[in-house]
């Protein structure tokens, strides 16, 4: 017998990396990006939205020339030309700087909620639709915007309830100044071992080809720790033309203890992953759980100038899918909620009082359908009369009446 | 001398439809959102968030075949299958039920917040973004499923603040069944004609084609008001294929009035507006200001079946945009929030105090950059010593540390 085939109509499947948010995830991530945004509020970041298209020239000043095959691109019918599903946020704030607020004075503190559509890395290599929220500071320059951001991404997780995170830092500068001249080709691919951080590769590529610094490249991949690892890094670069940028890094760390982050930071000298774009500190935020960080970003200082608007500028955000991750691993979870089942219709007077109440409620015809329905769709209580049963426990009292005016605590 | 073009880097138009959301707009609406979803979740609508995107095909299958000039498409790369960007959740709502939530006992009471992208009607016919905020019930058919939504849709309406919006009711099945035979262009003629309220358009169409029903068709476009319309309208198609759906609308009139929803019910027989889905009521929310309506929505209980879950439903959606303006101009504004600016650095104890009273603050480095930047950026206040300057009035006084603390309030 042939293998039985779905119906069309059980399938739908849906366009390369989206996906649905059912009710439980869909709430979750709204929580969650409320959380973090209220943080970013509360220092004054204010809120914009960038479309989740740009023509393609937008983004490419940012981020290089698009490869077509990491990007979904498409012709906008109206101008004829190409538009991208972005797969960052950061080149629209700039032009957003550059264009439309640049009435206004600096700093430019702005903050956003969006997803971006990425090529996975590894094997299978598939769009996948990220949700972020993240910040941009534009006009502060230096250490002093670094640990701004660096400080804000600290109280938005700990407002999260995460305890428990890592602040990766490093510096585009170092390896961008010792592989400075050397070709293209084979600077990418260097890179692309320190990425990795596999040390045998790094030495094969780097000695094959005769890069200058290889043996300070290949001693790179070890320099990740805490303090000591960024002060032997320093000493180790002091006579390299990045030793600026590895003395900006013990700087960073440094004043990041003194802000009070000492628990987090780390310093991570080889670290060049991120955005073509990024010219100083990149951090990574780390969390036990997803295999990947939490969150990213970086010091852009040179950003902002090929959109007209020549600024220092730095921003991070969070990936929300690894972020709630990091959260289930670590036990975080949402209190549980009272919402509440009634046998009765929608226009039933404890339903409405209720709501009045803001406690979330809903009709239901029978005590079956009610607890069926309640199970199903996460609510916490059902009530039938003066009876009041709590549909986790399947505990029952006599509480309705005092649970509906609120005088009754849902035991 | 030729006029100025101004270079490109201050350009950086969008792709059409495609727009910013400055800091004060951004704010607003989802200030609006969240109100409104707020009261949704109330009545027990869990929220659910589907893709942007979706393959033509399913969207076909509630919207019949799309327009390739009404809607934005593309072929996705991956399954080299024709996605688009959607001009309408409902049918991914459908697609949602009838496969991932198809375990969950009925009735299905989801909320979705997202933009849709349409073609605006009239002769720019440009692509618009419009972002909504909506719900869907399915699984409770007639008009105790249409009265529960209406409740709901005035109750979300009240919560924003806005008194004065009118309820316009309409059944899909008037016209349906008065033009049941007619060949489809003629049908689709006097359907435009009777959506424009196009009185002579409509006889000339109507008796010209010799449409059965065609003096009554024209009548339909005056049946438009409180009860007396509706009951006009009853008495009007008592002998026509019309009668059962005109009595399910007056049915639902005095339904609503009886609800509470009195001040607000208008009835309009001759509305046709809206997707070609709707089988019922259709709705349309209009409040002084926009020149459209502020939300819509009606019954489609044929669509689900098209998805393999045959079951009556309902939904609307409310355009923010459309509402936000409503607001506007029933003079609804947001409370002016208290947010600070401290002359000082952004590590100053008094910006970290006034955060942990969940007050908004943020450092600057002198009086007068304090003031631009709070005057530009819409911050209340700014703090220089034991100076507190009302940023709006002007006004000074000496009660910076009693404000910092809280214990002082703001004049």
């Amino acid at each position: 017998m042939p293998p039985e085939i779905p119906p069309r109509s059980l399938e739908h499947p849906l366009p390369g990396g989206m996906r649905d948010l059912l009710p439980e995830e869909a709430r979750g991530r709204r929580a969650l990006a409320k959380c973090v945004l209220d943080r970013f509020a509360l220092a004054g970041f204010a809120l914009v939205t960038p479309p989740a298209f740009e023509f393609a020239e937008v983004l490419e000043r940012g981020l290089g020339t698009l490869d077509p095959a990491e990007v979904l691109r498409f012709v906008e019918p109206e101008s004829g030309e190409v538009a991208a599903l972005r797969p960052d946020v950061t080149p629209q704030i700039a032009r957003m700087i550059a264009t439309r607020l640049h009435d206004r004075p600096p700093p430019y503190r702005l903050a956003y909620e969006g997803t971006v559509l990425r090529r996975r890395s590894g094997r299978a290599r598939k769009h996948r639709q990220i949700p972020q929220v993240g910040v941009e500071l534009a006009g502060v320059g230096g250490t002093e915007g670094d640990i701004d951001l660096l400080a804000l991404a600290a109280d938005a997780l700990h407002a999260t309830g995460l305890r428990a995170f890592t602040i990766d830092l490093g510096n585009a500068g170092i390896v961008r100044a010792l592989l400075d001249g050397v070709e293209a080709d084979v600077a990418r691919d260097v890179s692309h071992a320190l990425a990795q951080k596999d040390e045998g590769a790094l030495r094969e590529r780097a000695e094959d080809l005769r890069v200058p610094f290889a043996s300070t490249l290949c001693e790179l991949v070890r320099m990740h720790g805490g303090r000591d690892a960024a002060a032997e890094g320093c000493r180790l670069l002091a006579s390299t033309p990045a030793a600026a940028p590895a003395a900006r890094l013990l700087e960073l760390f440094d004043a990041a203890v003194a802000r009070g982050l000492g628990d987090h930071v780390r310093a991570d000298l080889g670290d060049v992953r991120g955005f073509a774009y990024y010219t100083g500190t990149i951090v990574h935020l780390y969390a036990p759980g997803p295999g990947e960080a939490i969150g990213a970003g970086g010091r852009y200082d040179e950003l902002l100038a090929r959109f007209g608007a020549p600024m220092p500028a730095m921003g991070f955000a969070f990936d929300l899918d690894s972020l709630a991750w990091a959260l289930r691993a670590a036990g975080v979870t949402a209190e549980r909620e009272i919402r509440v089942v009634v046998v009765g219709g929608e226009a039933d007077a404890r339903v409405q009082r209720l709501r009045a109440r803001s406690v979330t409620a809903v009709g239901a015809r029978d005590r079956a359908t009610a607890l069926a329905w309640a199970r199903a769709w996460g609510f916490s209580h059902v009530i039938d009369g003066a009876t009041l049963i709590d549909v986790e426990t399947g505990g029952v009292s006599d509480d309705a009446v005092g649970f509906v005016e609120g005088t009754a605590r849902p035991r």
